[in-house]
């Protein structure tokens, strides 16, 4: 049995499409807080999986990405002693959504989506995706997010979801990502799964390890490279 | 007091982006169907808001575009005497998906994206917005659809829910329509309106009267006419 042909591809966003390390330890720094941009960094994306997991275990109502990252952000200043304005932690918190993107990211997208449609799949808010494709120029096809699914990755619901409303069915539907536990999630959907190498994701030089070779459907560099795997 | 500063704009599509009359009348005359392309076209759209008023009342449960499309196309067909095989029914279905843009649509789009988000927020559900904007090269920033919202315009939940989305405040919203009701019910909302002409969308010399003069923002000739109009 030949498998289903593919018909739309979705994508992770941070990390996968746009540096969020980079970007953010960029905007500290320009911004002078008296902190190393690369550690505030991570330490604050390091607050996004627990503060999904208040959303997801009910503990905290359904708040938004920006939202998240506005209560990890409070702490890690207060933590750190640094005493910002109000007007000044809402425009650092808007950093996530000026993050650039990976070089590949954007000829790579162009190149798939004159074969499939391309659309984002995040946990991001819906307006946050919008921003970020605006500053970085990323063709999506559509941009879906968590946001309307009212659940976070990976949660099933959010996969479904996004081939639902692709007119797709599962298997017709590929994520491509570079956290093997994002791509393992929608494998138990049923879609199809394109791991992307980020080894910077963390910085140059950060802790990811390369997951194991094996379990996806296709393993690649960078856009450029899967666009070629998949013949488009 | 001065207005809100205008943060996006949102897009009535059938009839005001794409040209929906023209693009049916020629699939159907294309497939040699012995009927009037034009007449069977705007019989087909007529069909189109006591379908959706079946899914308003709760007589019909919560059924896509596709589905209304597919359900009025088995009628005409029937009452016309037409014998159509089930696979030639789903593709001239489809023909909802492969909508021309009137001839303005897209410079006028590019022109207004540069200065804010351009978004759909149609009745369609989002796989035909997609398939619509790849087949005419409409550069949306983000695709909305009633089918996010379990509701049809002009119910509230959708211009509310698509400043929502947008991360906007409903004053700080635009729609873009061609039909005077969708921009009355979305000035009730809050939002602001920007009428567009489209004396053809019954076909030339159709028998859609202009709206009274008053009562929108803004009344524009087509897309570049209002990017002009907004200083784009």
């Amino acid at each position: 049995m030949s498998p289903a042909p593919l018909r739309a591809l979705v994508f992770d966003v941070f990390g996968t499409v746009v540096d969020w390390h980079g970007s953010v330890a960029r905007e500290v720094a320009r911004r002078g807080l008296p902190v190393d941009g690369g550690a505030f960094a991570r330490a604050w994306r390091a607050g996004y999986a627990p503060a999904m997991d208040e959303v997801r275990s009910g503990r905290l109502p359904w708040t938004d990405i920006d939202g998240l990252h506005r209560r990890i952000l409070d702490r890690l200043l207060a933590e750190r002693g640094l005493a910002l304005g109000e007007a000044e932690r809402a425009a650092l918190n808007l950093a996530w959504h000026r993050l650039d993107p990976w070089p590949d990211a954007v000829p790579g997208l162009w190149r798939l989506k004159r074969r499939w449609p391309v659309a984002t799949l995040s946990n991001g808010n819906l307006s946050l995706l919008v921003d970020l494709a605006r500053h970085g120029g990323l063709p999506w096809d559509a941009v879906l997010s968590a946001e309307l699914f009212g659940h976070y990755k990976p949660d099933p619901e959010t996969y479904l979801g996004a081939a639902r409303l692709l007119g797709v069915a599962p298997q017709e539907l590929a994520l491509v990502a570079c956290h093997p536990s994002d791509l393992q999630a929608a494998a138990r959907c049923g879609l199809r799964t394109a791991y992307v190498a980020r080894p910077d994701e963390m910085g140059p030089g950060g802790a990811l390890s390369q997951p194991a070779a094996d379990g996806f459907d296709w393993r690649a560099a960078d856009f450029i490279d899967l666009a070629r795997q998949l013949g488009a």
